[in-house]
């Protein structure tokens, strides 16, 4: 017979913290959607839902913070679940930016509008956005599965966010050398490429996360160092 | 007599929490500083310490994650002192990739050895590391001696940095559509420029968590969302 008492117990409390986790990743995965959409159509309404979007998602990570602090206060975890309720934490904070990028993409469709931006400079952005997309994606799907063997495929595939990044890099460059008009859109796309290459790195850490949550070991510093800062550009 | 037993008291490890919160924000103000300096003067010596730094500072967070979540599970501290702890995770992460960034600056350096750079092009960005130096500076001391009042003078110079980014932007846009030589070495340095700024906004967000540390309350939404987030150029 269910119960319907409100103070809920400790498993429920972990299972509710998953899911709220499991909830924001949603809403971040829609608000990258959302803030690239409107950034390819100059979509004024879009770009407005996004922001709005991440200042729900900047709640839930307040909300998640406070589920976090309150479960440690009054459960006294022991170590491997403490583990877990500190790296939600972490995790939140990673989605928390990754919306801010969203936002920041959405805004930047505000400026760009009335340049001089031919379709085509968009290709790379594209691509850019879907491989990104299907790497936080399975970055979360990792940490709520805790796989350790998804959450290495994760980090070993932001190479090709790099690849995909030094490339865009160069080809919008070429824009901005053919014709001085080009500069100023395409200063404003390289931005939005960094903001989508960031995305990756965050997915590289939730990925990490996994891992070390699932294994209790850390990544190398070394694969770390080398996947996660080096500037390839 | 002084003891010399290994297990120090719950005040004690507090202390060696904030002192090592402050330990940590010394390195990545030298690490701001190195960093700055190998862009500058394209100084590879410097930039291999600063990447060296940056592998301190993130073992340095590793090391208060570790130390936070040790005391919470042992010392099952109060709700003030518990949420200090939790925001010391959350500082540590913002020391952590303002690190990442002087690193980012470092490497940038060799990406723009050899480029058509003339010296004038670096005035800005000298002025804007100077800018977001104090800004990081002070946030530490707010959040060192909990100032709720220096917490918020941080957060409204914040503007500050943004409307110096945003003249920096527009500058090197011009030297772009100066000569086309110009736009490989000014896109490197618009980066440079980015980087800054989001020290910038990390040291916002250590203000902020000072503020709230005294005052049990956040600066409001609507203030955080435009400070933090606002893209101007």
């Amino acid at each position: 017979m269910p119960s319907d008492h409100i103070v809920s117990s400790y498993s429920d409390e972990l299972i509710q913290l998953a899911e709220t986790i499991a909830r924001m990743g949603g809403q971040v995965e829609v608000a990258i959607e959302d803030g690239t959409a409107a950034l390819l159509k100059l979509d004024r309404e879009l770009a407005d839902k996004t922001v709005e979007a991440d200042r729900r998602i900047d709640g839930m990570q307040r909300q998640i913070d406070e589920m976090a602090v309150s479960m440690i206060a009054r459960r006294q975890p022991m170590a491997s679940d403490l583990r877990a309720i500190v790296t939600s934490i972490h995790v939140a904070s990673d989605l928390e930016r990754v919306g801010d990028m969203a936002k920041q993409l959405a805004r930047r469709s505000l400026k760009i509008e009335g340049l001089n931006l031919q379709p085509g400079f968009y290709n790379g952005v594209k691509n850019l956005t879907a491989l990104v997309m299907s790497q936080l994606k399975d970055a979360l799907d990792a940490y709520a599965a805790r796989n350790a063997e998804e959450a290495i495929e994760v980090c070993n595939r932001d190479d090709e966010v790099d690849a995909m990044y030094t490339s865009l890099f160069r080809e919008l460059l070429t824009y901005m050398m053919e014709d001085p008009r080009n500069i100023t859109p395409c200063t404003h796309l390289l931005f939005c490429a960094k903001s989508l290459e960031r995305i990756g790195d965050h997915a590289t850490n939730i990925a990490e996360r996994a891992y070390y949550l699932q294994t209790g070991k850390q990544l190398s510093e070394d694969v770390e160092e080398l996947q996660r800062t080096q500037i390839r550009v």
